[in-house]
């Protein structure tokens, strides 16, 4: 069965405006190319995988071992990719999700140091050859995220990790994304929305059209 | 850091009486043996594993992915092995499980035909050279097995599988159980409680004086 749809991704740390930016994106795709879109997210994107959600962010007393939360991460990808996103796109629906296996290589390889060799071969194993179409990293120095992110409240089991976390994940993510300048699109989500949301827009319309 | 306690793992399908046989080898092991032991269980045994556990046994509308199945086991059996059976063992406690990772091969690769490559894959992930020690394979022909479990009640999401699928598992565990003579010890189930229990004391007290 061929992929029909465009699978795309939103990436970033915390209070980067992942967001309303997805929604942006999504009312360009829907509005202006008027191509049929499904918005997921991860971890999650079905009932079981938005269990696994909850089990993954919920602050807890005991120790969550690193590997635990890698094959979780996976176990809510391989139910998210093989019951929802995949049906999706066959079917010619685009797919746009916020955060995907970037995110796994950002946050467990880069921010907790996971060997990234396990990472690769568990995305070979539930993924395959599938990998986005097109990445959106919203890039933001950490301390302006951060701050923003507190703005909003209560924090979840990785917003609550220290600033010296969030900068080897932003690391992390301009290292792939200059390892896949195909894919990815930096963009720099300091200047005022507007602004953001133009570099997206130009972005996006320059992929779609190719 | 050496493993000094002995790691015994009880496997068998529904209704082949783990849960008394396990009673029973505590017992022989705190009294008899007079050895410090710890009781657990899979998937399960921590709090976060206990969550997995629900997870996976809960009967849903949505379906479950094959892969996702194994992951979420081997997850759950990352949690439980590093955070309490390693450390357990390393501080000489024994610990006595009701299934490991033999029922993943059981279960998942006989049962629903995952392939045994993946399993191995995962399995070497997670638990690098961790084996049991000592393993008792309660062995009863699947429809006798089947009516005890039945009879117990409400049937969870894989009891409520058809006995074809028991038939391949209990195959499945026959097969391992004779590739590793040394680590399994069969138990024929079908016999009144004390023979079955004077089995696996024999075994048992064999094992543990070598």
């Amino acid at each position: 069965m061929s992929k029909k749809g465009l699978f795309i991704t939103l990436e970033g740390v915390e209070g980067v405006g992942k967001s309303t930016n997805l929604q942006y994106i999504h009312k360009l795709l829907s509005d202006e190319l008027q191509v049929p879109v499904m918005v997921t997210r991860e971890p999650g994107g079905t009932p079981l995988a938005e269990e696994l959600r909850g089990v993954l962010l919920q602050p807890r007393g005991e120790h969550v071992n690193e590997l635990t939360e890698l094959m979780l991460m996976f176990a809510a990808r391989a139910q998210h990719l093989h019951e929802r996103i995949l049906p999706s796109l066959h079917q010619g629906v685009w797919v746009l999700c916020d955060r995907f296996t970037d995110a796994t290589y950002a946050y467990q390889g880069s921010g907790r140091g996971m060997c990234v060799d396990v990472i690769a071969s568990l995305e070979q194993l539930v993924q395959g050859e599938v990998r986005p179409d097109l990445t959106f990293l919203l890039d933001l120095p950490v301390e302006v995220g951060l701050a923003r992110a507190q703005a909003r409240g209560q924090m979840d089991r990785f917003e609550s990790e220290q600033s010296a976390f969030f900068e080897r994940v932003r690391e992390g993510y301009l290292k792939r994304a200059k390892c896949e300048p195909d894919r990815f699109v930096i963009i720099d989500a300091q200047p005022p929305l507007e602004e953001v949301q133009a570099q997206i827009r130009q972005a996006l319309l320059t992929r779609a059209s190719k």
